[in-house]
């Protein structure tokens, strides 16, 4: 990266996933911004930029992943701290964005919480916001500001070829998620596509997953944006190996991977499991076998860095 | 209270102290609002609320003290749940306001979380606020909306004069609750006021703490408003000690009691603790002989009961 | 509907849909507020509210439909006056909502439209939204204040189960609609579901249409939001016979046919098309033997005394 | 133009009046900036931006002439895709801004729809606002953004003056267009000014056109902002002659020329009628004899270009 | 005036004009508000509102005449202070809206100070406001809170018509105030109506006055909504008397007579001058024999009391 | 100062401190902006720039001392004719804020007035603000803008340590000035401190002011930010004197001197009154011998020009 192309810009990581920070600073070629971050004991955070931003061009990255609410308290009081010091343009990137599930009132009298955090990032003093695989696309149109939203697919189909799977064909494991699982499929060459259909034959009855489309004999590969509890994962790898599948292989953009995940996949008969490094992976995870980090620092980089120039965002995805 | 003086309001209780909530309701005479609240296996917050609130005077109980963020964002969540649901009034109460201590820029480029704080409970849906003894009164200004602010100190000194102590001085811990201090002084019957003045004689020399005012033979009442890490007020007390003073007393509104909080009160010479029930008490206190808990929920309940109907708030504190 | 629950109440119909409005009227045993709506020759709106409305709890009742920008900007001058002239609480009532489709941003520097409509009925006047079946749920996160949204399945089923199909199968022209389908086949009593799916086998070869899901010798119901151009329809009807279904109808809430709808549906193999009457449709379509027109009439005006009223509109669909 | 004072800028043309911002762009001597507008069947606006515009200062110029409602959505629908793409300022330049003429309530409950139009133009996204006699000098007070307001008075007047009409008199249709019209006469070297008075001398009685000022034996021009369905210069035409005026002349800035404004000057004792163009004259005008088309591109070109410049806009008409 | 009509309602006057205040209060028979105010020596204002406004409806009487800044200021604090106090609404009453006249860029970066008075009410609390003849009608425009605007006029008419002047013909004193006059005219029984202009033949010729219409012989009627410095009126009864009139009268709603306006008026040939008592008359007019006061406190009253009741205020000019 | 630290910076100033606008144009080597100011003989304020600041950084230097009101509305009314002038940023410089003694609700019903302030600056255009010793450091919670705070400490204590006083102790002259005072006791390396309490033994009895500290023998400083009515200077110096204080020094950021304030510093026995000029000193206070004037103009100027260039303001008291 030419010094010109980050002139004038100030990163700073917060502490939600500062090794991503550090990768995408590599990228960039440039030093972390100075910052200090603390938790007091009440569970307050509190922040102190340690350099002057003035005119700056200031970039945040921070993932409000598990803890969701602490990680985006921390986030806000960065972009106060940043508003109030007269930066010139403040980016909030959110590699992972979260509450991104609850965009929608599903029954009466609950919040939209996706869109609630949308405010609050604005109110906070973001100008601009990055992220990436949002889990519903409509989220951008929660915000008034400009939203740069990128795409795992590209850097998780690259690791996928290497492993040349045969007889592929792309799983989603609900209807929500066909559109991606479409153009995942698209992308590894116009593979197959089966979807997994959830009924509740009478009142009762167990709930048994039905799969829509060819997947005896096949490989298959489960995609979906984020795997938090593996609940979903599991019984669909199972459901795929009853359908005749050989062998089932995962990959998800946002590995959460909360609660009961390390015991479910523990059992769960998966080849492999990419996830790409959005939120930071508990060190208790790298026993896990099938799992396969995926960085996405280089392409965050790449896009601050265009951001930063004014140069196209989209043309990352040509 | 009538029935006719809470007609047409719902009051809520989010997770962080339902106690409080229930002992508020029980002087309204009124159920709880059915709400569910969960906490996700990933740290968000989600909730319902499970009754019809279209055209009610709506209350949220919830004071923001440890863990202060998932407090705070489980608030909010609940008042963009309650505004989706065309209540008619919103009013957020926080008994302790969370954030309250980092008020000002004391230092570059550091956040101002107190009037972010107030940014996002009027983002998130509040109309109006009530709270307790805040930690800095301009916070008042931070917010457009009404905000009403009641004082513990009624209350806290009705329980303190029950003990009759003899020679009483109420002391400040530091400059910036003299204030507060002299005001207590005054409704204890015009005591004796005295403040503790921490000092570095020379570079590289500890910190000495100074009594100002006259306090041997005395017995001290250390009056403040947070109890946090305890710190302050156990080095205040030791000062007193040393300086003539008998007994020392202390009282406080926000019990934080964080960190190593317990561990310092075990060893400290205070023969009474004054606290209210603003922030809920972990279990592990019941066993520390000092503490004496003193409820508020009567002083809450008879201001949302005021506020409801429009009758003077302040006249509470005539 | 008794004098009481719509006391205190204007509804006003502007030019879009009058006689919808005045069914609403009728339901709702009430005369249409009185107000002049004009166009004038370059195009421009103008509307004068003729009757007093100072603390009135008005509805605007508006779809925009065809022609969407000229419906929609009529609908903003209403509430411009109504705003102005000191009524109490103003509902846009938008039956069909224009510009829904433009929900999120699929293709590099595009509009977001169906947010920038809730903006500008907020900057309008809107206090609430009164609105059914909307494209894309996530809608309601476009706006910070309350939105009741309604949905046409009941009344719809109501209607279709009188013909008694057998067989029947619902099916969902697109991935996007699986998830609408599939309510709508739980309301038919559990019939089974079918998706269309659209594939292109190789570049330069024409897309071809799948059925997923078992169809033959079955009955179709095609269920969808919107029908507009009639394109999708058409060709999933014709894909369905030829997948060996005996009989295909359809159902929409949402009637635009504009362009060539005409033109496609008379030459399509359809039985019966169920619509509502979101949408005025045009005399020409009086002569089209399938169209089965179902009012939604009641169902809007008992949300909008139910709104009036502050009583739940949820449990209307219980 | 030197490529210094274009360089960074993008200029958009609208669909409502393409020829207009070529005629810019050539003045400017640069090229329309690529973006693809469309207008689906069933009225709704569509718009992509078809290059990269991070950073850049974008002007779309887009009259709000008929079909008002029209042109102003799609203009709003380019501002908020704009908005989205990350320019850095974004002026609306509207020639001609419609709804100029409902600026104030003149009767009780109708809408001030020139305020709403401002109102929604901030909110789609403008930055800044260029436009050109405004109706309403008023009009700039409704917004908050910086307006800049270009006069055609000497655009025109170098035009009039080449045809050397002796014995010219400058007459205001109507005591609203007084001011104009004097500035207009001063313009023209002091030439005389006379008002028309409309009167009804009793009730039932037709309404008469009294001439104040002296027009007999002179040549008349009529000076208006606006033309529309002509009724008035027409009226005013008639009136004029029977005053003992010789020939008279008229000149407007905006030929809307909308409704029975053809057949109206077909008939009207007209010697020239000039017009700029700010709004586009349909096809059916080329044969309409009395009509002098004088452009106002360069002007708006000039403008533009000052602006990007940050020189003196005001200077222009020194 | 029933009690029913005012129950609810607070209304506080301002140290601008208190015995309009008063006055109005007796005419809805309600004491007024007890409100402190104080002007500290450093010009800096203070208010405190002295009883419970907590749910009411709340009217804050403050014409903004001269010292405009101060009284402005003082509107400003007050309409805080209820803000805070949870009034339910807030009305601003401003007989006499101070800088109207600045309600256009005449000349270029000069401020629209109209405009920014709009904003600072509106910021400062108001919900709505009720003013009286503003300079300019567009000035509505500038709020997106309800105006009330009242007319003086039919008050004055009243007086006037008392005094039986024959021959009479109603004077613009300059074009921007023809409109106004000719309403007056309608009003007085359709008078004749005749309108100053102001010429400068050549450079460095001095200004003449002309008299459009026909004045000779009659008693002229000067009509404006303003009398500040009384130029323009003397001047304008100079010329009249000049070009023949008889006796001329003079009538303005708000009389602001600054700086040396008694001299001028002193010397002025006015038979009678009628204003209202929107601003306060300082002593030394009491010994100007011409000057009829005129009360608008009735009309204040009765609108102030609809608005409360929600009844037609417009009507009050049927 | 070099060119190139001012190019493209645009300095106004209002009419209420000209000589200081002119010392920081000095200091800054640049001309004042051309401004012509009015002020109406009805009180309003008028403003015109007269240069074209189209795209500058432009600051407006305007203390709001006494007439507080006045200069208030003054320097809103040059930001809104700025901001409207498409200036790129404003700043306002408020070396003495005005209003900032009402920062909190210390009785019910009252304004929270520098909340006001602050909501009218940034409504009014200013894009940040830069200010001197403000009374509250939590007004800078006031603001959403970025708010750059100087203090005169360094300033005042360079001169004051001129004089070389010996046995110094440095006096709050109440409790809520300790902090100010302890920093400035630090700045004069490492002083004494002493604070005064103001008793009321008992009802119906005069206060008392009590020293807390040891100033016997002592010569005294006293130090508050403001010495307006000179009330409190005076009666600490006396009771200072009698608790055996050899000489009695003051010192002030800001010299409101309102009202009685000559008339008290006349008998006040005070040797020598520093005071900064952030407020213009009336001509009268010429021959009051202790008054030694300190300039901030060299202050506010470096600091205008480090946040013109970006550079840190806070690096100024380090």
């Amino acid at each position: 990266m030419s010094t010109a192309a980050t002139s004038g810009m100030k990163l700073f990581t917060g502490a939600s996933h500062p090794a991503l920070g550090d990768e995408i600073c590599k990228y960039l070629d440039i030093s972390p911004g100075n910052i200090a971050i603390r938790k007091f004991s009440d569970g307050e955070s509190y922040c102190q930029i340690k350099e002057n931003i003035r005119g700056a061009d200031v970039f945040f990255v921070q993932p409000t992943g598990p803890p969701a609410n602490h990680n985006l308290m921390e986030l806000l009081i960065m972009l106060d701290a940043a508003k109030r010091s007269s930066a010139s343009r403040i980016t909030a990137v959110l590699p992972y964005y979260g509450y991104a599930r609850q965009d929608r009132k599903d029954r009466p009298r609950v919040p939209i919480s996706a869109k609630l955090v949308a405010d609050l990032l604005t109110k906070g003093g973001a100008d601009r916001i990055l992220t990436m695989d949002l889990h519903s696309p409509a989220i951008q149109g929660f915000f008034d500001i400009p939203v740069d939203h990128l795409f795992a697919a590209p850097v998780l189909v690259e690791h996928i070829e290497k492993h040349a799977i045969p007889d592929l064909v792309v799983v989603s494991p609900d209807a929500g998620g066909v559109e991606r699982a479409r153009a995942f499929a698209k992308r590894l060459g116009g593979v197959g596509l089966a979807i997994m259909d959830k009924r509740r034959p009478e009142p009762n009855v167990a709930e048994t997953l039905h799969v829509v489309g060819e997947v005896k004999g096949c490989n298959a590969l489960i995609v979906d944006d984020i795997i938090d509890t593996a609940g979903t994962v599991v019984s669909t790898a199972k459901s795929l190996l009853t359908n005749g599948v050989k062998k089932v292989y995962a990959c998800f953009t946002h590995g959460i991977l909360s609660g009961p995940a390390r015991e479910r996949l523990d059992k769960a008969p998966l080849e492999t499991v990419w996830i790409t490094n959005t939120i930071p992976l508990l060190d208790t995870w790298k026993d896990y076998r099938p799992l396969n980090m995926v960085s996405v620092a280089a392409l965050l980089g790449e896009a601050i860095s265009r951001i930063h120039c004014n140069s196209s965002v989209t043309s990352l995805f040509d």
